[in-house]
């Protein structure tokens, strides 16, 4: 018998009792033990659930899981950084199987987590914490175990890409879309953890710690996020040179150095990352041996959440029964040393749109910058013909080092004839 | 220490070697053992390949295989049915775990094979057989654990997408495209078994046995290949239709009822999979909690399928490691009784080609003789207009019983007016 707790009677909570009902038998099968729910733990135990469960079931007290000696697997939905990891902690050091959908907890607490279960021999999985109901999270571990993973490129922050689609299809501005995802849900009423990357960098932290072996720590990881955005950047990014944007989380080995980071990045129309639209996620992952991949499917709800969760409760069940629980944790093999480059330190092409005066000699002294700096344009498009009108500037370069692109962009903002500060989105060819 | 003997040095068994070796460390460290290779055999071991192994390593006679107590992991890659077949069943029963990419054993031999590894404790894993580096074979059965799978859309041959994308986007006629095909090595010599979609088929059949945990036999999978695609019914389905015919193998649940079929299908050109071109495979799967998923890459090739096969040997490696190898096969829980629809009872939209005359009342006789079937019209576009040519007329039609439409066919075929067979595609919204 499997007996688990969950902690936490939220959205994905929900959608795990749910599948749980609803494919009880099916999973009994699968798992050749039956899966017990002891206890769910929510402050509110009052608000009815889309789902009804026996109301015995029902605690507010912690301790109704933790110091239940039948309950081997707790199952962590509550999010955030504490109580969450407290209680994580505390159910694996009494010797409890834990599943979670927690990224912020896992960001932060990677170490902490993953060798407190390694030292108290059981599992701890969480497949819902990137992508949703996408394995990616075994694949990674399990699917691709044969490969050095050379680079992942994450969409998986399902409302800035629900954000940016539509300011792309509607040619709409950031601000007013996001209010209305805000109204049909797809934004929190506090959106700063999404819209500000900050999620994604959790997510990326995920990945690409088990990809390079090693906790990419969330404050190193450089990131931006989707606000400064404009629906004309879209335009001449798609228009011009047939390219879309989307917040990427990205993680590369380049001559061997890991390169991780989290921003809105320019990629080209063509390929199938940029036709993942909407809340949807995708994750492009290229092996040394297996190549590129795709994953694509929904990042969130309760129930694609809710199936990742339950996949994770399976795995681990199945290891109770045939008794490998504990024994031989799939990631967090000895460590490797990672030093992550800097983000002056990476290379990349760049979109750049300048705000200028129209006048001559204008694209001579910013391009006369670039040069300085070894920054070389691949092409540029000036738009409007009016002398002393403030014009955009659009620029596509080569590849070049961030160190030089700021300190050119520096001086170029400096100059009299630039009006505004210039907008720069870095682009990928995903290749 | 895990002992490996390799059967079959071809493209595979020289893609698994290579990874085996370059990243042997690493594997060491995920394992927690060595992957030692024993031996490697194969019918010719004098041809060189492209990763130099000690001579002793190499063998013609399969017996220093099977007959090695040492060996504890027989990895099988020479593919097709014999003697794969009695190679695989003889180390199952000699107690050794196996490793196979060999979707045509595993279609054919299903319950053979996986009762017999049951019976004998050892484990059998198969990643390479479907879709090449792409770990779907994993995540249908631990990924989408808590799913019920409702269905699976796969581009699952490489060779047929190949074909298909060359003809489309160069507008050429099948056979040209074929023959050049086989000079760049993407067909075989002889194409027939990915061609007429026995490959497809071999390879729906696992995934389909799997998702309905129960043998879908290939002789009951419904099949036609992509010999009849001609260019024009490509660009008529696309700028006439938005659609893109690509060559899938399709597994359902409708109402309770299997339906496992593999032909061309014409699929809206705004859906991921129809941007799936050349060689690339991508699976397409609808679970009842996750709802649909895609996963891309690579179908085929040395370190492709090599990722796939080695994922494969460190999750045994694993398992024998922490000792619960054999103990709880991760699929072949007590099986389903499946009867699939019959092709008859498939319900479909239909994309028809008829050749007919252009005179007056052709279009009332062939739309009356759909009508009178139940067969209703979505949309038609007639081109050409000069009386007494033969005409193509392009339908679209709405859902509709398989049965009836043969029925109709053949009583429009007879019609005297109509010139030619007319031509049939099935649609599929992928909704």
């Amino acid at each position: 018998m499997i007996n688990i707790g969950i902690v936490g009677f939220g959205t994905v909570g929900t959608g795990v009792v749910k599948i749980l009902t609803r494919n009880k038998e099916m999973l009994q099968k699968k798992i050749g033990a039956e899966i017990d729910i002891k206890k769910i733990v929510d402050k509110d135990i009052e608000s009815p659930r889309e789902i009804e469960v026996p109301s015995a079931l029902l605690t507010t007290d912690i301790g109704e899981v933790l110091n239940n000696q039948e309950i081997n697997l707790v199952v962590e939905l509550i999010g955030g950084y504490e109580p969450a990891r407290s209680i994580v902690l505390t159910a694996i050091r009494k010797g409890k199987h834990v599943v979670t959908a927690n990224k912020a907890m896992l960001a932060k607490y990677w170490r902490d987590i993953l060798l407190t279960a390694q030292a108290s021999k059981v599992e701890v999985q969480f497949e819902a914490s990137v992508g949703g109901g996408i394995p990616i999270i075994q694949s990674i571990i399990s699917g691709l175990s044969g490969n050095r993973i050379l680079s992942i490129f994450g969409i998986i922050n399902g409302t800035c890409n629900y954000i940016l689609t539509k300011m792309s299809e509607e040619n709409r501005e950031f601000k007013e879309v996001l209010d209305e995802a805000k109204k049909n849900g797809y934004a929190e009423k506090d959106p700063t953890f999404d819209i500000e990357g900050i999620d994604t960098a959790h997510k990326i932290s995920i990945l690409s710690s088990l990809a390079f072996n090693s906790h990419i720590k969330v404050e190193d990881i450089y990131r931006e996020g989707i606000i400064q955005i404009t629906p004309q950047d879209i335009s001449y990014a798609k228009e011009e040179f047939g390219y879309v944007i989307k917040l990427l989380g990205i993680a590369k080995t380049v001559n061997g150095r890991k390169d991780v980071r989290v921003h809105p990045t320019m990629i080209p129309e063509t390929h199938l990352l940029a036709s993942v639209g909407g809340v949807y996620n995708a994750i492009y992952v290229i092996g040394d041996s297996v190549g590129p991949l795709l994953f694509y499917g929904q990042g969130a709800g309760e129930m694609a959440a809710g199936s990742a969760v339950v996949s994770d409760i399976v795995r681990v069940a199945r290891k109770i029964v045939d008794g490998s629980a504990g024994l031989n944790p799939t990631f967090l093999y000895p460590e490797e040393e990672v030093e992550l480059k800097s983000i002056d330190e990476v290379n990349s092409k760049y979109y750049i749109r300048f705000s200028a005066l129209d006048q001559p000699g204008v694209l001579a002294a910013i391009s006369g910058i670039l040069g300085k700096r070894d920054i070389s344009i691949a092409s540029v498009i000036q738009k409007g013909r009016r002398e002393g009108d403030i014009v955009p500037i659009v620029m596509l370069t080569h590849e070049a080092c961030e160190k030089n692109m700021r300190r050119a962009l520096q001086e170029i903002d400096a100059l009299p004839v630039v009006k505004a500060k210039s907008v720069v989105i870095r682009v990928e060819e995903l290749a």
